[in-house]
């Protein structure tokens, strides 16, 4: 890690080398930026380089944008950068099977209609979300998609700002998700239940309710969020074994991430015979 | 369908000739009760024929029991009285696939352990209740059996004896399956939400809520329910479409059912946020 | 009661002779409705009978708006029809205490600044609603009046028009008040809760719920409700007494009745520890 | 403060000397407990001293007993410790009007008929539930009644105590209430409401919830609840000011304290059209 004030500090070229690949394949990003300097926060600095891509021509921007590896299986196999290559294996694109010839004949007519790669910042999004996101963004124009393209830069070069560099003002780039179990019918914790977290249908993470009904950890934390479906199993069965009628063994909780920088607590109080689940903020 | 003052008038043998195939095979047993006659109700004349076997010495009932078909996947083909194959028939056994090998060889081997088939109320139990009690009752021994086994012919001969016999004090033999769905956001019923019924996994029902928020129908009315696993699947996504963050799209409620012949109602009060569900009884 | 078909059939002299007093000292209203005879429904006798008035111009709206006696406490010892005098001793403005002199000189400061009576439906009102509104309208302006007025007197001839002419298409005026109570920790109905209602802060109703968790009658039905404060109070500490820590003995349910035609249906979802209560529509 | 290692290494009649009043006129308590030095935990001292007198022939505790202050609206005036005259003015008996008279005569009562002058922990009830206590114990028996004084007794000189030593295993005399706001309409947190507590009917506390929708701080922390009602008032009308029908201004929430250093957290769930309350650990 570096620290903001290093980076204020070092001749341009220093700077620009220390910041090397958080802009694929440009390095005159960082060098355009330079003059600038000092900045106060890792937010202005992070503004700063983007508005050197923002601010340039459309001919600058096409080529910034090309520099870009394409997002596609083949891809997955070699020729990304160190980062690009971590953001896409997470993805878990390699797990798509059959989707994925359609994503890569998807992601190809992409570049044919708007002469660039189709651009997503992997690590805020799932695999169904990348294929729904590809899906609409064909039906786009040309300028439009230059703009989404630089809007997904925006988010991509902030999660690899933010793992390089320190310093006062780190923009949030980082989700919560969270739950805990009230077991209404006795208003106490429901401890001992376990819970299971899917998404895009594969499981995630389980756990045990602890005495105070909540899992030893959030269950996402210190990584952005993922667009996309999510469900929540509770496994209430076992926890009220001693009533007669098992009327719920498994409760799901399905839910759709928007916000991968959001905080999202979701509940569930529960009874034998009733439960009750919300966003609680 | 034949009246219960028909019943009580009729000789003894058109009395028993009237309720054939009640009792499978055992046409002495409607004999033995015919001097019981007059009944003043439908559930007295079923309490008495039952009484005829409960009361029986253990061979007899042995005998009687042997006379019932084994429920398996090879005898849905044939060999069974027209009452037993509709029952098997409806049970859904033919769908159970891989599992009906297993389920054919557990009953050959309760056959060999009891010295009697293995006796269920198909039309009270999934294929999965079925396959979860019969390899717990291959646990237990051959009295109790006996006693199992008489408790499912009490059931199977009730409804066969309602669909041919009519009167006062009829025995309640169906359940009632239904749901609404209010919007507690807007303080109003919400129309126009699609509703399905799994049950067993496999999809039973659907329907499209009215302006009340409840269906047309019930889901399930006129019949026994199944002991078994159950999901309701409410497609709020349309509903809540103006809203723009589609946190919910599908809410799955699970729930077991454990009283073939009980009343279960289970709403759904929702906000784009939150969701309760119950029994309400 | 008199039938539509009676009043699309009679002379003129007897169709005003027949509605005498629905508008309150004002016969030619009747009389100038007669020649639009015959009306499909009751609701559109009303309107023709309403368009007569609207349509009339500002000085003779005055003078029939003139025509209606002050809604006073004075009022009630005499001096009204018999409808007014049943209407206003419904409202209890009599037990308005220290208000009701109050209520009297704001009401005479409204005759001064309008030019007529301060006119409201009592029978849709509480008296706290009543104040509540001539505070309001004491704002207001002669037109604004005039048709303020207007709307209410449509809200009264329409309660005396259906309390004398029946037929096809009548008007609802009535609204409906009604709860029930859930056990939801059991899944069962609560039965044996004692409810009260109050308005207005005073006690106007109370029951216990039956073996299905409701009143045996609506708390209110068949006549319109009244705008204003209302409270449920549910008496659950006896329902959970077994129980040893009675941490809710008394359930309190305020909300405010804006749609005297409305239907509010207003559960309770009750554990030892929890509730839950909304408005079903 | 005094430290328990400080305690531990005085002499006798220096530890029964910094414990005065602990125990109300009974300085051979401490002394009784002095050998049994050193304590591990401030729970294990308190222990000791208690056993003292637990251990004593009923005589010795009966005289004990007779020591303590009878509590009374009189007694408030004069004649208690610095301890008790402060416990019984925080429980508010001199705002108890008419009531005083009634508690004096019973308060009378109860010594004529047990010989011991009605003790209890004043700072763990509310006037009502002193007043409802008194009225239990005085149907008891002297033996009984000994018992429960000496229980009152292990509160009052446990809060005594952990106020004047401190060290490890200092026991819990304190509660917890605290509550906060969900707008699950909306899935946020509802800022901006205000909240009431009143306890025995009278106004404790109000407050604003935050951004996050909790107050700034708990209710109550730091002492111990009290035995009996309270009441919260959540004003959410102004909160949804801005949909047009007020439905619900002002929730009450009842509840009755049976644990005073219990932690009692009552989330309130609401929308325009629904609430839900519960007890959350």
């Amino acid at each position: 890690m570096i620290t903001l004030d290093t980076l204020n500090a070092a001749t341009p070229d220093a700077f620009a080398a220390a910041l090397d690949g958080v802009f694929e394949h440009a390095p005159w990003v960082p060098l355009a930026a330079a003059p600038a300097r000092p900045f106060a926060t890792v937010t202005a600095l992070h503004d700063a380089l983007m508005d050197v891509i923002r601010l340039a021509d459309a001919d600058t921007q096409r080529r910034f944008l090309r520099g870009h590896p394409p997002l596609s299986a083949a891809a997955l196999a070699g020729g990304l950068t160190a980062d690009s290559r971590a953001e896409q294996t997470a993805l878990g694109l390699a797990g798509l099977g059959a989707a994925a010839a359609d994503f890569t004949a998807r992601a190809a007519a992409y570049t044919a209609a708007f002469g660039i790669p189709f651009i997503i910042c992997a690590r805020r999004h799932t695999p169904s979300s990348v294929l729904r996101t590809l899906e609409r963004r064909l039906a786009s124009t040309e300028a439009a998609e230059r703009d989404a393209a630089l809007h997904e830069v925006h988010y991509i070069t902030r999660l690899r700002l933010v793992a390089r560099a320190t310093g006062p003002g780190i923009p949030r780039t980082t989700g919560h998700l969270s739950t805990h179990v009230l077991d209404t019918a006795r208003g106490c914790p429901a401890g001992g239940v376990r819970i299971e977290l899917l998404r895009d249908g594969v499981l995630l993470r389980d756990g045990i309710t602890n005495q105070d009904g909540h899992l030893a950890e959030p269950l996402i934390a210190g990584e952005p969020l993922r667009i996309g479906p999510h469900e929540l199993r509770f496994h209430v069965g076992p926890y009220f074994a001693t009533t007669d009628a098992p009327w719920q063994d498994l409760i799901p909780v399905r839910f759709f991430v928007t916000e991968p920088e959001g905080h999202y607590n979701m509940p569930l109080l529960v009874t034998p015979w009733q439960y009750t689940t919300y966003r609680a903020g």
